[in-house]
């Protein structure tokens, strides 16, 4: 029987462990796929850390992953957008399954608010069937219930893991609030992931002038490089008034703030920089750090309106890769993986990610 | 020369005085308007006790009005709809007057940002030219830039005013963020003027259930009088937990809440209550109090979209109209004015509405 | 064994024939239902008289049903939005299976666009498992993907059969346009089924005032008693300019039409029918009878809107339920069923609704 | 007293005259401006050969121009988004005045629909005062209820008239319909000055791929240089079905269809290429030919929206400036004026406009 090579999250901050797993059967519907590179997110290091609650141990992290399919059922042809696919093809599968009969899924039409949702890299214990449900893996094992896309073969894969899960995120907001139209101004708060996906989304969208306010240094090269018209280093100018100063002085008030840093006190910020009809996407602070003082009159003085948006769905990774195939020659994403590691390396992945050492870190099996 | 009695506000908290001055003559495009009904808004005793800051007084009061053309310009032959207009015509006037050439007049299109607007009954001197500009008075001098719609008869003067600028203001706030649709739940805090004419589009516009959470007692029962399905007295249920608490027992998270009641914290209490997907139309706390501690998670992890409305436009008080004329007969809302003041008394007036002994307070020339 | 009686459907035009069948054991995720209602939908005759190409005979009509769940599988609790069922509960399912990985259904989140949906009442043979796939039946056997609401008590079987998969189209149609908002005026081509839940949900709405331009009188005396301020028979203005003559001269030009005929001339007499800025909402023109002189100039040179909408989903149906939970008690729909059958009676059944004969004709295996 | 050349067309097909008016005083808010270049629209010609009815001859055509101040009233010290400006300043006049007192003006707040409106080149004899109301002129007076906006000094007078009005119909159009996202697929009917416009916004709003079906050859090259993934020649490929396969074989069917050609026959060709639940922008067929055959159940069975536009807003036009501002060093549409003449000539620029000989003809008084 065929064997894979997995990493084992079984304790917190504990090394993780290479371990080998059997490969389950084919069955109908699934697809088992090889990895080619897993992104090590950047909450992964906050799972290892023990920070993220109820984890089902042992887990083999990893959840935005793409690889080439090994073995595919025979009664299933096609990615999750009816595109022909085969044995071969390089493939980026979505980490989630919604439940599929709930108030989110059958009446909201959006799973991010699905309750039941589960999650490969996340909420699927690897002892249980069928074992290989993360990306720090040789092999992953994707159930008939798993939507995944092909990726043309102009699109190198690191290009499609550069900003990992948090280019759809961005995606998905972009979406939620109504895009951009061109010639907008936006400031964007936070250079992570989702905040140079949010300023890619911004530039192809024809959003002009474009600030990002963040860190670090090597972040914001790489914010100017695609296309941001001003970076401030939040190590430079440290407090709140000083820079809504700087970027009231360079761009004035601006028609789109977006919030991708996960600091609530950010959005007390933002709310200083919307114009008058302006709006305002929050994204960032998804995790609960509790209240902070912000001043709501700002919100109706100012007739604005904000966004609230988490999570995203299987539409908006398609949507991504739909934008790579058409933009990539240009935005060359790839350059944005600065750090690769082998599976017995994933614990120095991890705490480089921490280290905030890495534009983007990814796992490549074949290392 | 005709004279005109009129009510000026010369001091902070000084009894307000009557004055007679003469009426000028009609230019092109004006209308001279015999007052019917001005009402008292709840910012009027503001101004009074000087809170406003800036206003330049000797000023005329009153900025929700209905009367009478007495005499119009021989070239202006409709309202600002089309509808033609004459002599002896019940109309609404619109006590704004945009600049019209700046960003918001011309490029965002809302009159609601204009920085150079000025209104009658609150920014015109009545030292100045045509000095008839508040509605506290016999008679107003509409200039050739006013703004007025004409009252069909079926609808009563006491009902077009019944809640007075807080009806137009609900219309905007409710075209801000799209309207309800039929069997949305909707959770209104607040029940001054802008809190029940929110209930009244809630209830025209099929919302189910709908909940009013607000005081005095008098209110409430107009509020269940207009079809609220629940109300909570603040006086109750004094702090925000146990309201919360309730709203939840009662009806669960909702499609909607709106805020419309001057109080910042109630911002924090309103997120509570938004249903995931949800929306959260703030519109009572535009006069700045400060920050108050506010937790942005709920935006995000609930999915949520916030609008900030302030102020109205000609055509949001169109509508009021149109409402009115489609279904007083329903809404019978001039049991809303339980207070009638002559010229003579309006210092009464704001102290009456002041210590919120009125649902609806009006000034009535006539008396 | 336990078994059901059921109505087949062979060939066109012959008999419909009541058989028994085996009723399959439950597994895992399944329901069986036993059937209260199942509507006579205006499309069933077509089925009938062979005019629907490749049904998959032998096939047991019936896709808009109510009836009570008779055994559950024990790992199903909830219905499709977690309102937890029992054995006994009144449900209303649906009989649209999409196929959940294609285009529609993963990208635009919009199963009426899957090409691969399937449904109860007309794409199953009842000669393949399970066989019990129709509404004109005893028991229906609701697989594990099948999508099911319950019927709160409050509200009649017959109240929501009343307009059938009528309802749910009008809601999605309401939906895909943005609804109505109170005091909008509103034109509505048809008094079927369709045309009359448009009228329902202009009136929830608010809407102002609402014209119903369609036939027979039984119909257009339904839709005055549902709120229509106006109804126009078409068989007395049966040309096209004195249908919009009579219509501009009572209510001019409107801000929503609705066309809900089926017959592709009603389009351009709808387009007469449309203010400026105005809407209009396509739906009866499903089935392609071809192109007819249309004058597109009056979609740009008034601004207007057209949206088309052609089935609905599951969430579409929970809305028709929430509705009639709300507002029920005043519409009263139970009083549109005026004709009932036993399953013996179906053949006459579809001659009635063939005819005419009927407002709403329903299945009802209890006789 | 100071005097300038004005080309005054007085019937229709007699040669243009060049005539030499008194300059009118200067009033409040009014301004007096010197025009650089006034476009030549594809409109022009047909005012020329009396195809337009009502104009109030004698009439100075021109109304797509810009200049520099060369007085400006001491009262108005901003354009009309208040911006600073003073004389020598280049600004962009908007030729059109609405009535500010109707429907259109007041409740629509959109003024393409103002039935009062009036423009300068066209609705204004200059037998009457101001006189100088048409940009085939030396001078131009505008009055003060006039728009203008300030261009920045990056961007060439050629390039900001490039595509005269055609540009700023084409941001409307693209307003109404809620713009494009990035990765769209759009196709665009007509390469005419508002289908190129569409394609410059398309393209800036990262839309892929971009087709245009059109002619000449000159313009479909400028359509290539501007982006367009694909064009049409409709002289190569002249019947309706074979440009629709040659459009389907090479991108499908797409998000978003465009019309801009003026032939309402295009609306039908334009429905088949639309994509299930896509969007169709009808700006071109506002010059009544007709009825023509269209299917319109294209449009209910692919869930389609469809949006006409007509005429733009002030705003409009200042975002082309912004975009220009921008972008323009990209565009460089200033390459699209292939054509120029002095007053003198303006008569064979009609003719050569009518002639289809240039991409963009220009009126340069300087000459």
């Amino acid at each position: 029987m065929a064997k894979s090579k997995v990493v084992v999250f079984e304790k917190a901050n504990q090394p993780l462990e290479v371990q080998e797993f059997d490969i389950p059967e084919l069955k109908e519907g699934c697809v088992l796929v090889k990895t080619v590179l897993s992104g090590v997110c950047g909450t992964d290091p906050h799972c290892w850390r023990g920070q993220v609650k109820g984890m089902p141990v042992p887990v083999i992290l990893g959840h935005e992953s793409v690889g080439r399919i090994d073995k595919i059922a025979s009664d299933r042809k096609t990615d999750s957008v009816g595109e022909p696919v085969k044995e071969g093809d390089l493939i980026f599968w979505v980490a989630g399954h919604p439940c599929g009969q709930c108030h989110a899924c059958v009446i909201e039409k959006d799973t991010t608010g699905c309750i039941a949702r589960r999650s490969y890299g996340w909420s699927y214990s690897c002892a249980d069937y069928p074992h290989l449900t993360g990306g720090y893996s040789e092999y992953v094992f994707l159930t008939a219930r798993s939507f995944f896309f092909k990726i043309p073969d102009s699109v190198p894969a690191e290009a499609a893991i550069a900003f990992g899960c948090g280019f759809p995120t961005a995606v998905r907001g972009f979406d939620v609030m109504g895009g951009v139209q061109p010639g907008e101004s936006v400031i964007i708060q936070g250079a992570g992931p989702v905040g140079l996906s949010c300023l890619v989304m911004a530039k192809l969208g024809g959003a002009s002038p474009i600030v990002v306010i963040g860190a670090p240094p090597s972040r914001l090269e790489l914010a100017r490089r695609l296309g941001a018209d001003l970076t401030v280093d939040i190590s430079d100018l440290k407090d709140s008034e000083s820079r809504i100063q700087a970027a009231k002085e360079a761009v004035g008030e601006v028609n789109l703030v977006i919030e991708a840093t996960g600091f609530p006190e950010a959005v007390g910020e933002g709310l200083e920089l919307v114009k008058t009809f302006g709006r305002y996407l929050v994204m960032g602070v998804f995790s609960d750090l509790g209240a902070v003082p912000i001043n709501p009159t700002r919100i109706v003085i100012k007739n604005m309106r904000l966004y609230g948006s988490v999570f995203w769905e299987p539409k908006h990774l398609h949507r991504v890769i739909q934008l790579l195939a058409a933009h990539n020659d240009t935005l060359s994403l790839q350059d944005a993986v600065t750090h690769r590691y082998g599976l017995a390396e994933a614990t120095s992945a991890l705490e480089d990610v921490e280290g905030l050492k890495c534009v983007k870190a990814v796992i490549d099996p074949s290392l």
